[in-house]
């Protein structure tokens, strides 16, 4: 069966390593006859702040407004910006998501995390009744593909960053697993500035094996949610 | 000597419990002869994207945009975009930086996610040639102060979050301790809404008399640089 494939990337610039990566994914994935969406975050302007203007029409309690409670409350009655209908849409189509971004201060830049913050709505992508629990996207593929500015050995467990997996769990537990999603292992490309442009190109190749087989790997596994006192 | 302390708030509500922990930050520390600013985010729809727009005049080159190496250019030669300046003279300024702010996804909110990515500026706030090393922050201390949705019961080791110093992380020593900065233990308010409305009273009692103590706090301790090897 045909995949549908959303990739949300967040560089600024089209000539970029980022945007090289980006592309590939989208040439590798169409030649095998998935439908790839590409969400071009700052190419869309997209908004990064969760605010009241999120929230068509009248508020709930406009004098304590919780955006936790008001998105919620929005989504169900279908009163969320349009912008954000949007990208819940192709996330619902989505069998596979890939996040192409650069690392910004050990994490996503704001754009990118503005998006987690204002698509991934309660109710929608989650329930805080049932955390780690929605079956919503229980059936989708989802992965980072990040790039570096700081080499591989700050990174390892006895670097001064500390180990990635320390780094990317926010980001792969606290939001992806949170939302139910399965996640494939992650794409790391190490400080592309620095290297070598033969290194570059070798990076790049690796990326592009790895995508011809991405949608046949196996999941990452996390200590389910039934192994934890409550 | 009269301390400087500024506030980084992101909060839309003016009656939430972000709001009232703010508030009372400002209240005891100016009781105690500090000039407190504080940077009410929302309130200044604060940009949270990093773009080529926070540049003033020409780009070293506009074909192969890199923020990084722009926004350190345009640091040195004063040409950053004002909202982004003025945030730098408040942080030169200051003795102490108070982080106020709700857990989202497992981090900041995307507008403060911004105000790192745009304020903490290559040259100004750290050197890649020196990570953790830039001196310019060595007299400030700094601390997150932050509230979360879920109880303090799934963010210990055993949790199925994880340890919520694993979550801080990235944010204490990716962006804190990288800038050079002392850190003061984190404020975490447990799930104010799920507390009682006299537990809620206490967690900001509590806070209170922290406040008074703070300027004469220990910073944490961090493995420094030298004892890794390169
Ligand atoms: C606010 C901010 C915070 C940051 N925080 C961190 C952090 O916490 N940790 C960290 O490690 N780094 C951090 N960085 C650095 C950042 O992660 C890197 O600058 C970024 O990942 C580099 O990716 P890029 O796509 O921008 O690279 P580019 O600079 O676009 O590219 C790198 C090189 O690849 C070349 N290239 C482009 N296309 C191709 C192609 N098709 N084939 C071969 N080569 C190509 C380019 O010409 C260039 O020489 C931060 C940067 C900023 C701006
Ligand atoms: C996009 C998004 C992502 C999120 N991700 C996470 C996550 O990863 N992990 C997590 O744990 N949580 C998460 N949350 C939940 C979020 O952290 C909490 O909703 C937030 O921390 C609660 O703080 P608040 O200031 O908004 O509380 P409020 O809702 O404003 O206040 C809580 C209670 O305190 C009361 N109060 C206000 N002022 C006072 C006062 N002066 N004295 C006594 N009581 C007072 C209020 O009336 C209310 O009853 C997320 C929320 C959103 C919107
Ligand atoms: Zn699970
Ligand atoms: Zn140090």
């Amino acid at each position: 069966m045909a995949k549908k494939v959303l990739i949300v990337y967040a560089h600024q610039s089209s000539s970029s390593f980022n945007a090289a990566a980006k592309n590939i994914a989208v040439e590798v994935l169409t030649a095998q006859g998935c439908t790839v969406e590409v969400s071009d975050l700052y190419a869309m302007g997209f908004k990064a702040t969760a605010t009241a203007e999120d929230i068509k029409g009248d508020l709930k309690d406009a004098e304590n407004f919780s955006y936790l409670e008001e998105s919620k409350l929005a989504w169900e009655q279908g009163r969320l910006s349009d912008d954000i209908t949007k990208e819940q849409s192709k996330l619902t189509e989505a069998d596979l998501v890939i996040f192409q971004f650069p690392m910004y201060w050990f994490s996503v830049p704001g754009i990118l995390k503005g998006w987690f913050d204002r698509v991934l709505t309660n109710g929608f992508a989650f329930s805080q009744k049932k955390p780690y629990g929605l079956e919503t996207f229980k059936d989708k593929k989802v992965m980072l593909s990040v790039t570096t500015g700081s080499p591989e050995s700050m990174f390892c467990t006895i670097g001064i960053n500390g180990d990635i997996n320390v780094t990317l769990w926010p980001l792969q537990n606290g939001i992806l697993h949170y939302c139910g999603f399965q996640l494939l292992s992650p794409e790391v490309f190490w400080a592309p500035a620095l290297a070598a442009a033969e290194d570059r190109k070798k990076m790049l190749e690796s990326w592009r094996t790895r995508l011809q087989g991405l949608l046949e790997e196996e999941p990452l596994s996390f200590t389910p949610l039934y192994c934890f006192d409550k």
